[in-house]
């Protein structure tokens, strides 16, 4: 079976971890990449605005990549195109509404000029060349519309790729994933299944996005006032939902929030949102409207501190503040980290006098992700030689080797990795064949430059017990103290007894310095001196350990 | 029906939050305090050890207090009564393995000679006369044996306080919450039922604790080497349940960490743990038995960075590192707010090897609080007049406000509160009746003080873009810079584009500083005007708003 070819299948991003998806499949000379996302940084990753794949393999390789295909327009497949786009050049494959929405982030970032975009239209069953590669494509449901999954000829056997998956079988936009072509891959003995298996701790399967339908037509028949929904600014399958049912209750539906309203122009002008007439109006006509007339839509479902509904929930929103009857469906569950947000922002709400449907009151939010049952089905369709679950921290690969094992896959042709290790496959065999430069860049700010691991374990020390600063001013001739020390400090004790303590630190290391005349040996050897008795005295004293910032300076 | 009189019912801690509960009833000048807990920081509150309640309003009316009652032993219940014998010279009334776990904790603090402990047997039926008040007291079931209820008799009615109370039809230690007490009661016509309500989101019953034996009985039979169980140290009930299972398959049991060894210890003196023949052996012997053989029950089901879980997942544990055939169960669901820690845990885990059995996967813990059919129960028995839900957020009273109208509590005899709220009783109606001194004291490192919300402001601004520290010397006499200006960054930028930027910034200020002679004006006017000139040249540049500490030393 084997031909000599063989094929590397590396994730750059998206392996073991949920977020900034980015896939390399590498035979010979050729290349392709599927997706290109973000990550977004968790609550202890201070300061970092969002997170990219690195991008070093793919520079070196560059000149190799043939095309690039994306399967769907959420930010963590897309939102890092901008940036791949920088290092390589090379067709980006997509859907209408995809297309419509990665224009928007190149545009942003002033790339779109040089992007060269393409369209796909699975009806056409397109088969596009890309170096020695076949792709194709095919229709599979998520949460936002026009999603699809790959299906890669290579020399040495075909690849499928999920994408981000469920079976809804009355999804909102009426396109069912594609169970016949998925059954006609299955029959033409596949290499390997690529599987999204982030919902794999759920049992049985993901019930439709249409479920929100009915929460949402209770809510707008029951709310005495307005109705605020917050949910993800990509959730545009919700966005519609919405729009249905506002209309069926004589409602109208303002969107507020910069993303969410980019998101719904382009969806607008693609035709993939179908407002009923009338029915979408500007936030400034809504205010004119009675209460029981008005539904707003806006992002902070997870309690986003800049996003709108937390704006408004601290009464810091421009438009809208809370008002008596007014009801805040929060459609989305909080994602792993965000918890506490989420029920901070909800009881604020709660405290505001706002009614609040979430999670815990009623079916407000799915996943658009497969579940357990789901993920059995995808395996009996495709029945793959291999298969590689991604798209899933560690603890969803464990679990989906669980289920690849259930429907019959061998053990040893089930594939766990990491980001950064190569998957070689002859059409034979599997083996891990080394790996590339890979990782995560923060991005922070301006990206004037990007946050380091090391900047972040600062702020980590910083935040722990705060910083103490220590300044003195040496004679250079002399040695002798000139002026100082100084000693300030900040996030360390409370302002009373903090300048007590650090009047007494500023006593004890300036007799330390006189006794010794620790200046005479220089700035640096002073500076750590200065260093290691400031520490080990605050230390002592109050057993905390703040950052300690020492500095000779020499007149 | 009104006497004159009137009862104050004051919550220091534990209404409209979870933890630090604290109750103070108050009738002319006696008065009565119920449960004395400590807080738990959140992720965000960084560098807290604890969160205490302001007992400012107890210190101004020690000479008032007639008795303490404690309902459990949680730390949320029992943690602040060493601060408050600080304070407050009363009796202290507790079941006996409640009184062995504070014992405990009062011994740690040192207070333990001054305390004035004592024994209330529930099967007795007491009545403690406390000043104007009568005291009883009924079982009720949770996740700690020996858990009590209370029924105060008042001047002006009847009080019944739940507790933390769930309806187990099974409970581990086979004691019921007494239902037939709790029917008298409800017949005495009670004013007040102070009611649990923090597990309100969850419809029907809480399953009983027996549900996890039957998942600690397959993991245990299972299991090709060690078991190793994550629990909370107070979880006593989980731990017969480990005994009673192990022993069943042919295990002996270690237990492993500080706080849940002591726990242990105090639960088998008092015969609130009773280890099958030989089951209960220490880590030392563990380590000569062959793996099958083995059960550890450990803390750290929370992710908690020091507890033994965390350091056995990171490798570093003296004892116990994980093996191949290693089965480790998190007997524990996350509290929110420590999702991503738990997670990150069980991922960690799965990588090291082991299988990870959590609550994804079987059923590995159950609450210790009622559910909605068991709270709607409560009222049912006690048909109190008003209703005050305690130990919830606020979501949690709202909701919790839905189910009493539900049962027939008139909406306005529902009382949601806030800490520090005076609700006032005098037989006919309830009012707000003003604030006391309350909210949250931050105990920090060895509490030489205490960490204020200034502090943790400041830490957090420290974390979120590190911190800049400017340091000029200048001749006192002539204003000129003599030595400087020197521009040190933490947790700012990566040491490379770091260390270029703060040279330009440097620069900047340098000759910005030449040019205005603004060191003529005095040290304050320059340490000012430093700080406004790098704060805006730092923020045009980067968009980053670090912590800027100014320095101007005079020589």
């Amino acid at each position: 079976m084997t031909n000599g070819h063989h094929l590397d299948v590396i994730f750059l991003g998206g392996l073991g971890e949920v977020g900034k998806n980015l896939l390399v499949l590498a035979c010979g000379e050729d290349l392709i990449v599927i997706d290109a996302g973000i990550g977004f940084p968790e609550e202890e990753m201070l300061g970092v605005d969002l997170l990219l794949p690195d991008l070093t393999y793919l520079r070196e390789n560059a000149h190799r990549v043939r095309g690039i295909f994306i399967t769907h327009g959420h930010e963590d497949h897309i939102g890092a195109l901008a940036y791949l786009l920088e290092v390589v050049q090379a067709p980006v494959y997509s859907t209408l509404l995809t297309q419509g929405l990665l224009k928007a982030r190149l545009r942003e970032r002033k790339v779109l000029d040089r992007a060269d975009l393409r369209l796909i239209v699975p009806e056409e069953d397109p088969r596009i060349r890309a170096g020695c590669f076949t792709v194709e494509c095919f229709r599979v449901s998520h949460s936002i519309p026009d999603a699809v999954g790959f299906a890669i000829e290579t020399p040495v056997g075909l690849v499928v790729h999920t994408g981000d998956f469920k079976f809804d079988q009355t999804p909102v936009d009426g396109r069912l994933t594609d169970m016949g072509k998925l059954a006609e891959l299955g029959r033409r003995q596949p290499l390997l299944l690529i599987s999204d298996c982030v919902h794999v701790e759920m049992p049985g399967a993901t019930p439709s996005e249409r479920v929100v339908e009915q929460t949402f037509d209770d809510v707008m028949r029951r709310a005495p006032g307005r109705v605020i929904v917050a949910t993800f600014a990509s959730a545009l399958s919700r966005v519609q939902q919405v729009l249905t049912t506002a209309h069926r209750h004589g409602r109208r539906v303002a969107c507020v929030g910069r993303s969410l309203q980019s998101n719904v122009r382009v969806a607008l002008e693609l035709g993939y949102l179908d407002p009923p007439d009338g029915t979408l109006i500007r936030a400034a006509q809504a205010a004119k409207l009675s209460p029981e007339q008005v539904v707003y839509v806006c992002t902070g479902s997870q309690g986003e501190p800049m996003a709108v509904l937390s704006r408004i929930a601290r009464g810091e929103h421009r438009e809208i503040s809370i008002q008596p009857g007014d009801t805040v469906v929060i459609s989305a569950t909080p994602i792993p980290g965000n918890e506490a947000a989420v029920y901070r922002l909800i009881d604020r709400l709660f405290q505001q006098g706002a009614d609040v449907v979430y999670s815990a009151r009623a079916a407000v939010h799915v996943s658009g992700h497969a579940s357990q049952d789901e993920l059995r089905m995808m395996l009996n369709l495709v029945r793959p030689r291999f298969v590689l679950p991604y798209h899933g921290e560690p603890r969803h690969l464990h679990l989906y080797a669980d289920l690849a094992r259930e429907v019959g896959i061998p053990d040893d042709r089930i594939m766990i990795g990491k980001v950064g290790e190569v998957f070689r496959f002859d059409g034979e065999t599997a083996t891990v064949a080394g790996r590339v430069p890979s990782g995560t860049v923060y991005v922070d700010g301006l990206s004037l430059g990007e946050a380091g691991d090391s900047t972040l374990v600062e702020r980590r020390l910083l935040a722990r017990d705060g910083v103490l600063l220590v300044v003195v001013t040496i004679d250079r001739a002399s040695g002798h103290v000139v002026a100082g020390p100084e000693i300030i400090g900040r996030g360390f004790l409370p302002d009373g007894v903090g300048a007590l303590f650090l009047s007494a630190a500023r006593e004890h290391l300036s007799r330390a310095l006189g006794q010794n005349g620790h200046t005479h040996h220089g700035r640096l050897a002073a500076t750590r001196t200065i260093q290691e008795m400031v520490q080990s005295f605050v230390y002592q004293q109050t057993r905390r350990r703040p950052v300690i910032l020492p500095l000779v300076m020499e007149v």
